[in-house]
């Protein structure tokens, strides 16, 4: 992978970009807000930590926000995602719309009709406050002090969101991977704010594997020198733990995808022939394309946040501190589309079938969507025609106001 | 993890251990022995690289070898695994008998009938020349210098032990996972020397997810700076690339396992409690065991030897140069055994399915048996009564002389 060409992440984030104010009714869609929340007092987190000195929150929003405020639907994004559901590469925006597909007029989230509201996750590194903004103390970059979030801690920031926007009840909140795992804490925690809830290819409580997977990549990027307990946003330019996030990257870019579509894909080609003699560092194609992916997500994205966000990833779990999942669902209003990949061997739709089961048991209106794919859990971000599809069907079977 | 208490592997090399001699006709068993390769002239591998100065081999042997030398069995062992087939901790030996309860009067490798055989592979650390070895140039440890081994060069060091003995043909080649590469390049390479094979959770040829899983652990070991481009044989007592192999390892560890196996045996139970408030290093109790794993193989396994092996492990493909898997499967003689494990998901059993059906394609006696179990790849080696009654079976199928 070798050393980049560009300073990487640091040069770049998020506190670095301009506050354009928060949304307010009649704005533009489109371009990244940020809501400030009160930095007179911490924002107290479910762990114990604080954040003082306020925090940002970054959001984007699509379509036009009802005077009722009933059209109001909240995407959720994943680990290494952002508020950038759609649109093109934009100013602060370094991918474009990570669901582009399934925003705009006569789209599954149709414009014409719903509000779409993405909310940057709290300890992220894509807006909202996270480990590379700076600490009120001395304005050095938080780095080690950042302290551990929740899933739970992401989703009362997106709700101060929805405060601010004068949203009182989701119609629905929809996300994938993390973002299921926040969809299912906002029915857990505000029953009463969500009409409606799609959480797809996650799960109600983060299994062993699950945990196993996400630790070891944060022990991959501890590992790297140039991690340096977290606190390493004075390195130089092109330094930092680009490496060790690689690494962590390149082990869940194989979980993320399976076996079949490797073999199809890449089978046993190779980058550097093998006919002239073996050498260690001799590439398979498919070794190509995950120095691809993890060099990638360097350019782009904080190893502390990747950090955090997967901890708190490992801490999910809806029953905590509630008397258990089955406890947890009770607490829903419903209804709940649960959505699994066929392939996905890091989510295993068993987990999306579970929810749906205890969600039934709780006599919830429930069910089950399957996303029939051979590429794994990023057929949820892949396979855009059928989660059109089947959210375009929940959506239009909802009882709205007309 | 830490710094280790002891020095690691590298004050116990294989170099330093005695040289007991090569086993000769009437020598008690289970005791480790080596042949020494001529060293007047270069071993030359497969991918162009050159061993000068002498190989040594180590193995070791259970039962005893008739004179017609009719009923030797040669067992080949994983990436990690060593000579050591059966028996206690011996000088030499960090572990216990890998495959102990199979080897033995009345087992199923029945040292009553049958004479084992298993040699420690190319490149490897327990015994056989490998990185540690000292260079005949310097003395100092090849390290760096060591070429790339494959497969195909294990086997014909194993063919020289053979050869040593006397076993001009094994009643049996078993072995499982990179075993199992050997088993069927044994078959390919040397069909006339093989009357049967039992190649467990293995494949043909590594797949581009396999090579991924791998390649991701070498070039997480490669991260490591105490691994020094593979010269870090100098390094202070307790130092070397101990973190970068751990976690290499802890990935693996999580692919030699399942989801199942890990909820039942750890669920979401916590080392160091959540109640008191999250830290980013408090740890559930699938990371210590994933630690726990980690670190035991710093204690036995040297960090080269697991970059080079995991590197013949993807270049493992018995059709190279071959016109194909399904002509190199047409050279064998059979019958062929090939074994999966229902819940693998790192070697799936389609790859054993696959071996079977390109048996009987080429008109060989060929069958699948499927060992039932929930631990994954590892259940080759922790469902033992299972491969016992699979081998047992299949053995005594055998024609042999009485």
């Amino acid at each position: 992978m070798g050393v980049h060409d560009d300073a990487g992440f640091r040069r770049v984030h998020a506190s670095a970009l301009p506050v354009t104010g928060a949304w307010r009714p009649g704005d533009p869609p489109g371009a990244r807000r940020f809501l400030r929340l009160p930095a007179d007092r911490p924002f107290v987190l479910e762990g114990g930590g604080l954040i003082e000195g306020g925090v940002d929150i970054a959001y984007e929003t699509w379509g036009r926000l009802r005077p009722d405020a009933s059209n109001a639907v909240l995407v959720c994004h994943a680990i290494t995602g952002d508020s950038h559901v759609a649109g093109p590469l934009l100013d602060g925006h370094k991918t474009p719309g990570w669901w582009a597909p399934l925003v705009g007029p006569g789209r599954a989230l149709d414009t014409d009709d719903v509000f779409v509201v993405c909310v940057n996750v709290l300890g992220g590194c894509q807006g909202t406050t996270g480990p590379a903004h700076p600490h009120p103390a001395d304005g050095k970059p938080w780095g080690s002090r950042f302290p551990v979030v929740s899933i739970r801690d992401m989703v009362r920031t997106q709700a101060a969101v929805a405060d601010h926007l004068g949203v009182a009840r989701w119609r629905s909140v929809v996300g994938g991977s993390m973002g299921g795992m926040q969809v299912l804490e906002w029915a857990t925690m505000y029953p009463e704010r969500v009409g409606s809830i799609v959480p797809i290819a996650t799960c109600a409580a983060a299994t062993a594997q699950q945990i196993g997977w996400w630790s070891t990549g944060r022990r991959i990027i501890r590992n790297d020198p140039e991690w340096r307990g977290g606190d390493y946003y004075d390195a130089e330019p092109g330094g930092g733990p680009h490496e060790g996030l690689a690494l962590a990257r390149m082990v869940s870019q194989i979980t993320f995808r399976t076996d079949d579509v490797f073999t199809d894909r890449f089978g046993r080609a190779a980058v550097e022939p093998l006919q002239g003699g073996f050498s260690l560092w001799q590439r398979f194609e498919v070794e190509r394309y995950l120095e691809y992916h993890g060099d990638k997500l360097t350019r782009r994205f904080d190893a502390n946040s990747y950090v955090l966000l997967s901890k708190a990833m490992d801490l999910h779990d809806i029953g905590r501190g509630r008397g258990g999942v089955e406890a947890a669902v009770a607490r829903m209003q419903g209804p709940v589309l649960a959505v699994g990949v066929s392939s996905d061997f890091l989510y295993p739709s068993y987990q999306s079938r579970e929810v749906v089961d205890l969600a039934i048991a709780a006599g919830l209106r429930s069910e089950y969507a399957e996303i029939d794919s051979a590429h794994g859990h990023d057929a949820f971000l892949l396979e855009v025609d059928q989660v059109a599809e089947i959210l375009t069907k929940f959506l239009s079977s909802l009882e709205v106001d007309p």
